[in-house]
């Protein structure tokens, strides 16, 4: 049969277990499809991503309605679950329950939203990251948790206080704010070269909810490491694209300047494998 | 200034300098900017590449609105111009017509659309591909030409007799009604392991109009030999693709086994890559 | 609480109480919601109305993407069923699979297709109307049945044999056939000024399945006496557009006559109406 | 030849004659074509409308990539021009500039744009207005100039300053700032139920461009005197939805209850009125 699929595991089911979810980001069906066929537990539906395949920077210019038709697109291809990065929540307070729907009309289980202002810019850019007061970010994590319709419905609060060099503390009480809010987990998002910002964060969490961590910064810090002092999943949010980017480039200017695509042949997949993610061989039984 | 731009050059313009043109194949704008940024002359936006990126067979399954969306994608990042893959025309004459209207209001100025049934399989599949007639293909070409509205529009008329099986006579006989019918370019498509075919359709053609290639069967049959013997454009068309999927593959497979993306930093572009392809520093200096 | 809603019934439940089901059609979630408002127990979620509001002709020019966007629309903002106008499914059997997994991932539970060849025609246009093969289209709703995941899932299979001319008989053969096939519910569609070919289809037939009516062109015969004479449910398909395009055109006119809008208030809905069907006062309390 | 037709008329070549420029509002291409049919000038494709058609309140729930959709399928039926109501521009300076971007592609030569803070609330709910600081508003009024390509682009400042409670001359000096900002014409915004204010503000206005008003509240002021006091357009912004949503629930409610449409028919537009509307006759022409 056919290549299309449902969730079969929702993020809130696998992360109870207590072993460690690993995700990787992707922007469209066919990563996300690399992304579970590599092994990992869930898909993280990148706005960094998303914006790059549109060669627009992650700065709230694409709009809900296109990051929310990737991740579905993505969703439709996976039986793990996609994590939709939210940024903000898009807006205010009513743009986040309007997300919430729309986001599980579309059968998506699982978002991060973060704590800046809306519009946002990436958080590995240098400039100003301004955060929203607490208690107004706890008011759209609790709407978020009253308009929710699915049980499984998983709701990530990330903080932005360490990109903003606001500290541990404030990170920790943010956290606590969250998860009281309704959180259903936290994400503490660093950009330190190491992990001891995330460590110390760690030192100081009651692990009231899981812990989130996207380790693009502090990639020496392995996953066994991240889990064993006390993660519960951890994101490789943007690898693939940057490998992406980099085989197009050189496989594109081998082709333009040897006038011939021979050269390259050895180097890409076949078209055969195109067509098995395409799952080209269940539709054509469907048709005979 | 920021990084959208507009077509500066016409696939009509870049043809008639007698100058060979060459396109690469891309499913969205980031694919489109790396194939300008190579060096081709245009970007081909792919159907199978954008069925891929669905996970989806390219079986016309994917409606009008999401290629063109697509291929509008495209063409909004490139200032070279996009030759969009229209597969059947999506129906009957009437979704010809339909097509070339949409098509041209989303900024597109060039099409190739082929002589199969609605719906149609991708023509390295192993299976039958039903032809139109002749008379018929050459009433939707009309009709095409005559809803066009800009001058810019260029009408790239594919016959897949070759696929089909049924030999190089019947390509030109198909080329020469479509010129007829007031197709701009013949694109002759073949899976031959060898340029034989093509080689021997050009020594029959005209040269009416201009010829356009697709050697992904027969790649060691360079592009200045291709040139010589009377081709105007040749299409690079999922190379790009299969270069991203093996890469972004065997990234995610390290990333996984290693329990960290610390081993594959060095083999992907950095992030200030991804910053520049987003046009990041023209969009701060709009904010400024 | 908000106003955006999830089905609470499904058309198989509606119908398995034996009541008479009545719907009414609508483009968008507006109409939806005056439809479900009025009393009717289901939205048709009609493909000429859908058309009619891209000023295009029903004749197959929207693509599946542009329809199933309007019913998931119109489904988000009704609690009754949501039935969608699927035309003939959008091509071939693979367009028929495809079409079901997306319906249903979008929220969808019930669609009508019809045993036209694609692109159809609208079938009050006075022009030929070619039918599939019986057991093509068998084959056809066989696989919409296969790859349907939800058990809500609905399926009426319409013949289009009346509006061929093709008589009774082959109307109640048809249906038998699809029936046979795994049709949910068949709809047989007549353009006759009076009801006396849908009244001797109905003697002939087995109620296997229920039956499905259009009354337009035969509106004097009342839902009540269809339902007596074993209809099941009855489709007032294109009336509310019919009253929206009468009353715009009026009202327009009269204020671009008199140079201003004050001749028509008193027959207009006041702007609280229109809040209120935009779920204002719930918003609002979201907010505070 | 088909209904499709591109913009004959710019906003800024039907205000430069010194006419006045009538609107009336719309939310799709049906209604924009109605609007076109009853002799306006040109279509303001609403947000009040456009988000009342999605069941949702006009408070930035619908995102950019909506309402585009919307404003571009109304351009495409009309060959007056489309003026998009753009909210706030939607969300800071850099979406200011991707929406002037994003428009301009699709086709829109006109918007108008409000100098609220995103996200906004519709004008006539009794809420607290927030503005933004003329400064910031005029940075995002130059930037949307900066990065317009086409001659004919036609920007509209709005200014809230009265819904705001601000008085006359906050509105006075707003506008001034604007123009000197590069707009090509202010739009100045009441909701009293007289036209007393904009009278005032005429007084004030030295003409530097043309003045756009919306007598929603106070529809007694005719169009001819309107113009006679210096106004050079006058929007209808949403009689057509009102009159709409009248006429479609009291036919709705007539169908329900009496069982049959008999006791409409006279009431509502033939169905060959709408394949008027859907330029049916042109289109079997193309397929002849």
């Amino acid at each position: 049969m056919a290549p299309r699929v449902r969730t079969r595991t929702s993020l809130r089911a696998a992360l109870s277990t207590g072993a460690l979810v690993r995700a990787a980001g992707a922007h469209n069906a066919l990563g996300a499809s690399l992304v579970e066929q590599a092994g990992f537990e869930a898909v993280w539906a990148s706005s960094f991503e998303t914006s790059a395949a549109r060669c627009l920077p992650d700065a709230s210019l694409l709009t809900m309605s296109e990051y929310l038709e990737a991740a579905a697109q993505m969703q439709a291809a996976c039986s793990v679950p996609v994590v939709a990065d939210v940024d903000t929540g898009y807006g205010g307070v009513l743009n986040v329950a309007h997300m919430v729907r729309e986001y599980e009309a579309a059968g998506i289980t699982a978002v991060a939203m973060e704590d800046k202002v809306f519009p946002k810019m990436n958080s590995f850019v240098a400039t100003e990251h301004a955060l929203l007061d607490t208690a107004e970010f706890q008011h759209r994590l609790r709407t978020a948790k009253e308009v929710q319709t699915g049980a499984e419905f998983f709701l990530i609060a990330r903080t932005e206080a360490l990109i903003n060099g606001l500290g541990t503390e404030e990170a920790l009480h943010r956290c606590r704010a969250y998860a009281e809010a309704g959180a259903d987990a936290v994400l503490v998002h660093s950009k330190a070269r190491t992990p001891a910002q995330i460590q110390e964060f760690l030192r100081g969490w009651d692990r009231r909810v899981p812990v989130v961590i996207v380790p693009t910064t502090y990639p020496d810090w392995s996953a066994d490491e991240a889990h064993a002092a006390g993660v519960s999943m951890v994101i490789y949010a943007n690898q693939a694209l940057r490998a992406n980017v980099q085989s197009v480039r050189q496989t594109l200017r081998t082709i333009y300047q040897k006038g011939s695509s021979t050269g390259v042949e050895h180097d890409i997949a076949p078209v055969s494998e195109i067509f098995e993610l395409q799952g080209l061989a269940q539709w054509m039984e469907l048709e005979a």
